[in-house]
Protein backbone atom coordinates (compact mmCIF):
# COMPACT_ATOMS: atom_id res chain seq x y z
CA UNK A 1 0.00 0.00 0.00
CA UNK A 2 2.68 2.15 0.63
CA UNK A 3 4.35 1.35 -2.54
CA UNK A 4 1.56 2.45 -4.30
CA UNK A 5 1.14 5.59 -2.64
CA UNK A 6 5.19 6.21 -3.27
CA UNK A 7 4.33 6.18 -7.17
CA UNK A 8 1.39 7.68 -7.53
CA UNK A 9 3.07 11.34 -5.78
CA UNK A 10 6.27 10.80 -7.44
CA UNK A 11 4.18 10.93 -11.07
CA UNK A 12 2.38 13.55 -10.45
CA UNK A 13 5.73 15.71 -8.97
CA UNK A 14 7.04 15.07 -12.44
CA UNK A 15 4.19 16.31 -14.02
CA UNK A 16 4.32 18.82 -12.54
CA UNK A 17 7.70 19.39 -12.42
CA UNK A 18 7.56 18.94 -16.43
CA UNK A 19 5.16 21.51 -16.96
CA UNK A 20 6.78 24.13 -14.66
CA UNK A 21 9.97 23.72 -16.90
CA UNK A 22 7.94 24.49 -19.97
CA UNK A 23 6.72 27.45 -18.16
CA UNK A 24 10.23 28.76 -16.67
CA UNK A 25 12.01 28.56 -20.39
CA UNK A 26 8.80 30.44 -21.57
CA UNK A 27 9.13 33.47 -18.80
CA UNK A 28 13.46 33.42 -19.40
CA UNK A 29 12.48 33.99 -23.32
CA UNK A 30 10.19 36.71 -22.18
CA UNK A 31 12.53 38.69 -20.18
CA UNK A 32 15.46 38.22 -22.91
CA UNK A 33 13.06 40.15 -25.07
CA UNK A 34 12.18 42.45 -22.64
CA UNK A 35 15.74 43.04 -21.79
CA UNK A 36 15.00 42.52 -18.05
CA UNK A 37 17.34 40.39 -16.06
CA UNK A 38 15.46 38.39 -13.17
CA UNK A 39 17.58 37.11 -10.23
CA UNK A 40 15.80 34.51 -7.96
CA UNK A 41 17.24 34.98 -4.63
CA UNK A 42 16.96 32.27 -2.52
CA UNK A 43 18.09 31.87 1.29
CA UNK A 44 16.84 30.32 4.93
CA UNK A 45 14.49 32.76 6.56
CA UNK A 46 16.64 35.96 8.78
CA UNK A 47 19.56 35.13 6.31
CA UNK A 48 19.06 39.19 5.05
CA UNK A 49 17.92 38.63 1.54
CA UNK A 50 15.55 41.55 2.10
CA UNK A 51 18.83 43.97 3.66
CA UNK A 52 20.57 42.43 1.07
CA UNK A 53 18.39 44.04 -1.44
CA UNK A 54 18.04 47.43 0.81
CA UNK A 55 21.70 47.95 0.25
CA UNK A 56 21.72 46.73 -2.99
CA UNK A 57 19.50 49.18 -4.17
CA UNK A 58 21.08 51.84 -2.18
CA UNK A 59 24.22 51.03 -4.30
CA UNK A 60 22.91 50.07 -8.32
CA UNK A 61 19.55 52.09 -7.52
CA UNK A 62 20.48 55.40 -9.57
CA UNK A 63 22.62 53.34 -12.03
CA UNK A 64 19.73 50.96 -13.35
CA UNK A 65 15.53 50.38 -13.04
CA UNK A 66 15.10 47.61 -10.08
CA UNK A 67 11.93 46.21 -9.07
CA UNK A 68 11.24 43.41 -6.50
CA UNK A 69 9.00 40.56 -6.33
CA UNK A 70 8.63 39.55 -2.16
CA UNK A 71 7.20 36.03 -2.20
CA UNK A 72 6.20 35.27 1.45
CA UNK A 73 3.37 32.76 3.17
CA UNK A 74 2.03 35.78 4.95
CA UNK A 75 2.63 38.80 5.80
CA UNK A 76 3.65 42.15 3.92
CA UNK A 77 6.31 43.45 5.75
CA UNK A 78 9.35 42.80 3.28
CA UNK A 79 7.65 44.71 0.83
CA UNK A 80 6.89 47.75 2.70
CA UNK A 81 10.71 47.75 3.67
CA UNK A 82 11.36 47.72 0.48
CA UNK A 83 9.05 50.28 -0.81
CA UNK A 84 10.24 52.65 1.75
CA UNK A 85 12.94 52.73 -0.28
CA UNK A 86 11.47 54.26 -3.16
CA UNK A 87 11.59 50.98 -5.29
CA UNK A 88 8.72 49.40 -6.80
CA UNK A 89 7.62 46.23 -4.70
CA UNK A 90 5.04 43.69 -4.52
CA UNK A 91 4.54 41.41 -2.53
CA UNK A 92 3.03 37.83 -3.49
CA UNK A 93 1.19 35.52 -1.29
CA UNK A 94 2.13 31.72 -2.02
CA UNK A 95 -1.41 30.68 -0.03
CA UNK A 96 0.73 28.24 2.73
CA UNK A 97 3.11 27.05 -0.43
CA UNK A 98 6.78 26.32 0.51
CA UNK A 99 8.21 27.92 -2.84
CA UNK A 100 7.53 29.91 -6.05
CA UNK A 101 7.21 28.16 -9.01
CA UNK A 102 6.96 29.38 -12.79
CA UNK A 103 3.88 29.65 -12.94
CA UNK A 104 3.16 32.05 -9.48
CA UNK A 105 6.54 33.97 -10.91
CA UNK A 106 4.60 34.87 -13.72
CA UNK A 107 1.77 36.36 -12.36
CA UNK A 108 4.42 38.18 -10.52
CA UNK A 109 5.88 39.52 -13.46
CA UNK A 110 2.21 40.56 -15.22
CA UNK A 111 1.14 42.49 -11.96
CA UNK A 112 5.01 44.38 -11.39
CA UNK A 113 5.08 45.14 -15.24
CA UNK A 114 8.66 43.28 -16.07
CA UNK A 115 9.42 44.84 -19.13
CA UNK A 116 9.78 48.32 -17.14
CA UNK A 117 13.11 47.25 -15.31
CA UNK A 118 16.60 46.28 -16.16
CA UNK A 119 16.61 43.76 -12.63
CA UNK A 120 14.08 42.49 -11.06
CA UNK A 121 14.57 40.36 -7.87
CA UNK A 122 12.56 37.50 -7.09
CA UNK A 123 12.82 37.26 -3.23
CA UNK A 124 11.48 33.56 -2.57
CA UNK A 125 9.86 31.80 0.17
CA UNK A 126 12.63 31.66 3.32
CA UNK A 127 13.24 28.38 2.80
CA UNK A 128 16.75 26.30 2.17
CA UNK A 129 14.65 23.25 0.51
CA UNK A 130 11.86 23.38 -1.64
CA UNK A 131 12.88 26.30 -3.78
CA UNK A 132 15.70 25.05 -4.66
CA UNK A 133 13.64 21.98 -6.48
CA UNK A 134 11.69 24.80 -8.72
CA UNK A 135 13.07 26.77 -11.99
CA UNK A 136 10.93 30.49 -11.45
CA UNK A 137 11.96 31.54 -15.08
CA UNK A 138 14.51 33.85 -13.35
CA UNK A 139 18.07 34.68 -15.49
CA UNK A 140 20.20 33.15 -12.75
CA UNK A 141 19.73 31.34 -9.12
CA UNK A 142 21.41 33.30 -6.05
CA UNK A 143 21.34 31.91 -2.78
CA UNK A 144 21.99 33.95 0.63
CA UNK A 145 24.05 31.62 3.56
CA UNK A 146 24.44 34.24 6.96
CA UNK A 147 26.92 33.48 9.07
CA UNK A 148 25.07 32.39 12.03
CA UNK A 149 23.85 29.55 10.43
CA UNK A 150 26.78 27.59 10.40
CA UNK A 151 29.40 26.76 7.32
CA UNK A 152 28.20 22.99 7.23
CA UNK A 153 24.45 23.78 5.47
CA UNK A 154 25.69 23.23 1.96
CA UNK A 155 26.17 19.27 3.52
CA UNK A 156 22.79 19.33 4.82
CA UNK A 157 21.21 21.21 1.60
CA UNK A 158 22.94 19.97 -1.51
CA UNK A 159 20.18 20.99 -3.88
CA UNK A 160 20.21 24.76 -3.35
CA UNK A 161 24.00 25.04 -3.68
CA UNK A 162 23.77 22.61 -6.74
CA UNK A 163 21.54 24.69 -8.66
CA UNK A 164 23.06 28.66 -7.35
CA UNK A 165 25.09 30.08 -9.95
CA UNK A 166 26.52 32.05 -6.70
CA UNK A 167 26.35 32.36 -3.13
CA UNK A 168 26.66 35.12 -1.09
CA UNK A 169 27.63 34.93 2.35
CA UNK A 170 26.31 36.99 4.81
CA UNK A 171 26.76 39.03 8.00
CA UNK A 172 30.42 38.88 7.93
CA UNK A 173 30.34 40.78 10.46
CA UNK A 174 28.87 38.44 13.07
CA UNK A 175 32.27 36.46 12.33
CA UNK A 176 33.54 38.76 16.12
CA UNK A 177 30.60 36.04 18.25
CA UNK A 178 30.04 32.82 15.30
CA UNK A 179 32.97 30.33 14.23
CA UNK A 180 32.48 30.40 10.60
CA UNK A 181 35.06 28.86 8.10
CA UNK A 182 35.40 30.53 5.09
CA UNK A 183 37.54 28.19 3.42
CA UNK A 184 35.44 24.84 4.56
CA UNK A 185 32.45 26.56 3.32
CA UNK A 186 33.59 27.61 -0.54
CA UNK A 187 34.67 23.95 -0.67
CA UNK A 188 31.36 22.10 0.49
CA UNK A 189 29.85 24.70 -2.14
CA UNK A 190 32.08 23.70 -4.85
CA UNK A 191 31.36 20.00 -4.09
CA UNK A 192 27.48 20.39 -4.68
CA UNK A 193 28.41 23.12 -7.48
CA UNK A 194 31.96 23.66 -9.04
CA UNK A 195 31.01 26.74 -11.05
CA UNK A 196 29.20 28.59 -8.13
CA UNK A 197 30.92 32.01 -7.19
CA UNK A 198 30.99 32.74 -3.47
CA UNK A 199 31.36 36.35 -2.71
CA UNK A 200 31.06 36.72 1.35
CA UNK A 201 29.38 40.59 2.34
CA UNK A 202 27.79 41.83 5.20
CA UNK A 203 24.49 43.54 4.81
CA UNK A 204 24.97 45.75 7.66
CA UNK A 205 28.37 47.21 7.24
CA UNK A 206 28.59 47.01 3.07
CA UNK A 207 31.78 45.17 3.27
CA UNK A 208 31.64 43.00 0.20
CA UNK A 209 29.34 44.59 -1.77
CA UNK A 210 31.16 46.27 -4.47
CA UNK A 211 32.10 42.90 -5.74
CA UNK A 212 28.56 41.89 -5.93
CA UNK A 213 27.09 44.78 -7.63
CA UNK A 214 29.85 44.90 -9.56
CA UNK A 215 28.79 40.70 -10.57
CA UNK A 216 25.44 42.04 -11.03
CA UNK A 217 26.33 44.74 -13.33
CA UNK A 218 28.37 42.71 -15.68
CA UNK A 219 25.48 40.03 -15.51
CA UNK A 220 22.69 42.59 -16.36
CA UNK A 221 24.61 44.26 -19.11
CA UNK A 222 25.49 40.45 -20.97
CA UNK A 223 21.79 39.84 -20.75
CA UNK A 224 20.57 42.66 -22.37
CA UNK A 225 23.34 42.73 -24.94
CA UNK A 226 23.45 39.48 -25.58
CA UNK A 227 21.21 38.85 -28.52
CA UNK B 1 -6.76 23.46 -17.36
CA UNK B 2 -4.82 25.09 -13.98
CA UNK B 3 -7.83 24.64 -11.68
CA UNK B 4 -8.38 21.00 -12.84
CA UNK B 5 -4.63 20.93 -11.78
CA UNK B 6 -5.28 22.35 -8.69
CA UNK B 7 -8.27 20.64 -7.16
CA UNK B 8 -6.50 17.38 -8.37
CA UNK B 9 -3.31 18.31 -6.34
CA UNK B 10 -5.45 19.40 -3.08
CA UNK B 11 -7.54 16.12 -3.39
CA UNK B 12 -4.25 13.99 -3.14
CA UNK B 13 -2.85 16.34 -0.63
CA UNK B 14 -5.81 16.06 1.57
CA UNK B 15 -5.48 12.26 1.43
CA UNK B 16 -1.77 12.08 2.67
CA UNK B 17 -3.09 14.45 5.51
CA UNK B 18 -5.85 12.35 6.51
CA UNK B 19 -3.24 9.05 6.32
CA UNK B 20 -0.94 11.17 8.20
CA UNK B 21 -2.85 11.84 11.33
CA UNK B 22 -4.21 8.43 11.36
CA UNK B 23 -0.34 7.15 11.84
CA UNK B 24 0.27 9.87 13.95
CA UNK B 25 -2.42 9.17 16.66
CA UNK B 26 -0.97 5.31 16.77
CA UNK B 27 2.23 6.61 17.14
CA UNK B 28 0.92 8.97 19.99
CA UNK B 29 -0.67 6.03 21.70
CA UNK B 30 2.00 3.38 21.56
CA UNK B 31 4.64 5.77 22.75
CA UNK B 32 2.18 6.66 25.61
CA UNK B 33 1.91 3.00 26.80
CA UNK B 34 5.68 2.57 26.38
CA UNK B 35 5.95 5.74 28.39
CA UNK B 36 8.08 7.88 25.68
CA UNK B 37 7.57 11.67 25.36
CA UNK B 38 8.68 12.57 22.31
CA UNK B 39 9.63 16.06 21.25
CA UNK B 40 8.87 17.14 17.36
CA UNK B 41 11.98 19.86 17.00
CA UNK B 42 11.75 21.87 14.51
CA UNK B 43 13.11 25.68 13.37
CA UNK B 44 15.21 27.41 10.41
CA UNK B 45 18.52 25.53 8.91
CA UNK B 46 21.26 26.84 11.82
CA UNK B 47 18.89 28.09 14.59
CA UNK B 48 20.56 26.18 16.79
CA UNK B 49 18.56 22.14 17.22
CA UNK B 50 21.49 20.76 17.50
CA UNK B 51 23.56 22.75 20.10
CA UNK B 52 20.39 23.52 21.99
CA UNK B 53 19.80 19.08 21.80
CA UNK B 54 23.85 18.90 22.84
CA UNK B 55 23.21 21.62 26.40
CA UNK B 56 19.99 19.74 27.13
CA UNK B 57 21.36 15.97 27.40
CA UNK B 58 24.61 17.66 29.40
CA UNK B 59 21.69 19.08 31.93
CA UNK B 60 19.51 16.49 32.19
CA UNK B 61 21.28 12.88 30.01
CA UNK B 62 22.04 11.49 33.71
CA UNK B 63 18.52 12.19 35.28
CA UNK B 64 16.45 10.21 32.11
CA UNK B 65 17.55 8.12 29.37
CA UNK B 66 17.20 10.50 25.96
CA UNK B 67 17.44 9.61 22.71
CA UNK B 68 18.01 11.77 19.50
CA UNK B 69 16.38 10.86 15.93
CA UNK B 70 18.48 13.70 13.09
CA UNK B 71 16.16 13.95 10.01
CA UNK B 72 17.96 15.43 7.45
CA UNK B 73 18.13 15.56 3.64
CA UNK B 74 21.85 14.44 3.44
CA UNK B 75 24.47 14.26 5.65
CA UNK B 76 25.53 12.90 8.94
CA UNK B 77 27.25 16.04 11.03
CA UNK B 78 24.08 16.19 13.49
CA UNK B 79 23.75 12.66 14.14
CA UNK B 80 27.58 12.31 14.70
CA UNK B 81 28.06 15.41 16.84
CA UNK B 82 24.68 13.64 19.01
CA UNK B 83 26.34 10.35 19.50
CA UNK B 84 29.84 12.26 20.42
CA UNK B 85 28.36 13.03 23.82
CA UNK B 86 27.64 9.12 24.13
CA UNK B 87 23.75 9.38 23.98
CA UNK B 88 22.29 7.11 21.40
CA UNK B 89 21.47 9.20 17.97
CA UNK B 90 20.62 8.11 14.79
CA UNK B 91 20.39 9.45 11.17
CA UNK B 92 17.18 9.44 8.92
CA UNK B 93 17.22 10.79 5.24
CA UNK B 94 13.95 11.98 3.92
CA UNK B 95 15.11 11.67 0.34
CA UNK B 96 14.87 15.29 -0.66
CA UNK B 97 11.73 15.71 1.50
CA UNK B 98 11.82 18.90 3.40
CA UNK B 99 9.73 17.47 6.16
CA UNK B 100 9.38 14.54 8.07
CA UNK B 101 5.40 12.68 8.34
CA UNK B 102 4.38 10.09 11.28
CA UNK B 103 5.28 7.08 8.48
CA UNK B 104 8.82 7.87 8.55
CA UNK B 105 9.19 9.29 12.31
CA UNK B 106 7.76 5.31 12.69
CA UNK B 107 10.13 3.86 10.68
CA UNK B 108 13.17 5.64 12.87
CA UNK B 109 11.23 4.83 16.68
CA UNK B 110 11.39 1.06 15.02
CA UNK B 111 15.29 1.73 14.46
CA UNK B 112 16.04 3.18 17.45
CA UNK B 113 13.53 1.82 19.95
CA UNK B 114 11.48 3.70 21.54
CA UNK B 115 10.76 2.13 24.13
CA UNK B 116 14.29 2.01 25.33
CA UNK B 117 13.86 5.99 26.28
CA UNK B 118 12.15 8.11 28.65
CA UNK B 119 12.92 11.52 25.99
CA UNK B 120 12.90 11.43 22.88
CA UNK B 121 13.64 13.96 20.29
CA UNK B 122 13.09 14.07 16.73
CA UNK B 123 15.03 17.11 14.85
CA UNK B 124 12.88 18.05 11.96
CA UNK B 125 14.48 19.17 8.81
CA UNK B 126 15.56 22.63 8.89
CA UNK B 127 12.53 24.48 7.25
CA UNK B 128 10.17 27.07 8.65
CA UNK B 129 7.30 25.93 6.21
CA UNK B 130 6.78 22.37 5.51
CA UNK B 131 7.23 20.46 8.66
CA UNK B 132 4.91 22.57 10.47
CA UNK B 133 2.08 20.83 8.05
CA UNK B 134 2.50 17.40 9.20
CA UNK B 135 1.92 15.85 12.88
CA UNK B 136 4.41 13.61 13.36
CA UNK B 137 3.01 11.82 16.31
CA UNK B 138 5.35 13.39 19.01
CA UNK B 139 3.94 14.46 22.27
CA UNK B 140 4.57 18.08 21.72
CA UNK B 141 6.29 20.15 19.10
CA UNK B 142 8.64 22.66 19.67
CA UNK B 143 9.87 25.47 17.63
CA UNK B 144 13.06 27.18 18.24
CA UNK B 145 13.74 30.64 16.41
CA UNK B 146 17.26 32.25 16.80
CA UNK B 147 18.02 35.95 17.62
CA UNK B 148 19.89 36.45 14.11
CA UNK B 149 16.67 35.80 12.21
CA UNK B 150 15.03 38.38 13.47
CA UNK B 151 11.50 39.09 15.93
CA UNK B 152 8.93 39.04 12.51
CA UNK B 153 9.25 35.65 11.82
CA UNK B 154 5.82 34.69 13.50
CA UNK B 155 4.66 36.88 11.28
CA UNK B 156 5.70 35.05 7.67
CA UNK B 157 5.81 31.52 9.03
CA UNK B 158 2.21 31.78 10.61
CA UNK B 159 1.88 28.03 11.08
CA UNK B 160 4.92 26.78 12.67
CA UNK B 161 4.23 29.27 15.51
CA UNK B 162 0.29 27.81 15.59
CA UNK B 163 1.64 24.28 15.90
CA UNK B 164 3.64 24.91 18.53
CA UNK B 165 3.37 24.53 21.99
CA UNK B 166 6.78 25.73 23.17
CA UNK B 167 9.03 27.98 21.19
CA UNK B 168 12.33 28.44 22.28
CA UNK B 169 14.40 32.07 21.44
CA UNK B 170 17.61 30.96 20.94
CA UNK B 171 21.30 32.77 20.56
CA UNK B 172 20.50 35.50 22.88
CA UNK B 173 23.74 35.99 23.50
CA UNK B 174 23.90 37.43 19.71
CA UNK B 175 21.98 40.64 21.11
CA UNK B 176 24.88 42.35 21.75
CA UNK B 177 24.85 42.43 17.57
CA UNK B 178 21.16 42.09 16.63
CA UNK B 179 18.75 43.88 17.05
CA UNK B 180 15.73 41.90 18.64
CA UNK B 181 12.32 43.10 20.25
CA UNK B 182 11.77 40.10 23.00
CA UNK B 183 7.83 41.56 23.60
CA UNK B 184 7.02 42.15 20.00
CA UNK B 185 8.06 38.37 19.19
CA UNK B 186 6.44 36.88 21.84
CA UNK B 187 3.37 39.06 21.23
CA UNK B 188 3.71 37.98 17.34
CA UNK B 189 3.73 33.99 18.90
CA UNK B 190 0.94 34.76 21.06
CA UNK B 191 -1.07 36.09 17.78
CA UNK B 192 -0.72 32.85 16.44
CA UNK B 193 -1.16 30.60 19.68
CA UNK B 194 -2.40 31.97 22.81
CA UNK B 195 -1.35 28.80 24.57
CA UNK B 196 2.60 28.58 23.50
CA UNK B 197 4.63 28.94 25.85
CA UNK B 198 8.03 31.34 25.38
CA UNK B 199 11.19 30.46 26.57
CA UNK B 200 14.48 33.12 25.95
CA UNK B 201 18.10 30.59 26.06
CA UNK B 202 21.35 30.36 24.71
CA UNK B 203 22.47 27.31 24.01
CA UNK B 204 26.64 28.97 24.09
CA UNK B 205 25.96 29.83 27.51
CA UNK B 206 23.43 28.70 28.85
CA UNK B 207 21.14 31.04 29.74
CA UNK B 208 17.76 29.95 30.38
CA UNK B 209 18.10 26.20 29.95
CA UNK B 210 17.11 25.44 33.78
CA UNK B 211 13.63 26.68 32.91
CA UNK B 212 13.48 24.52 29.56
CA UNK B 213 14.99 21.71 31.67
CA UNK B 214 12.48 22.26 33.97
CA UNK B 215 9.68 22.49 31.52
CA UNK B 216 10.75 19.31 30.44
CA UNK B 217 11.07 17.40 33.32
CA UNK B 218 7.76 18.38 34.12
CA UNK B 219 6.11 17.45 30.46
CA UNK B 220 7.66 13.74 30.33
CA UNK B 221 6.87 12.71 34.03
CA UNK B 222 3.16 13.85 33.25
CA UNK B 223 3.31 12.07 30.51
CA UNK B 224 4.84 8.76 31.73
CA UNK B 225 2.49 9.22 35.46
CA UNK B 226 -1.10 9.85 33.37
CA UNK B 227 -2.99 7.12 32.37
Amino acid sequence: MDKTRAVRVIEIKQNVFAKNEINADKIRTQLKKEKTFMVNLMASPGAGKTSVLMRTIQTLGNEMKIGVMEADIDATVDAETIASSGTKAIQLHTGGMCHMDAEMTKQGLDEIGAADFDLLFLENVGNLVCPAEFDTGASVNVAILSVPEGDDKPLKYPLMFQVSDLVLINKIDAKVIFDFDDEAVAERIHKRNPNAEVIFLSAKTGEGFEKWCDWLWRHVTDWNSAE
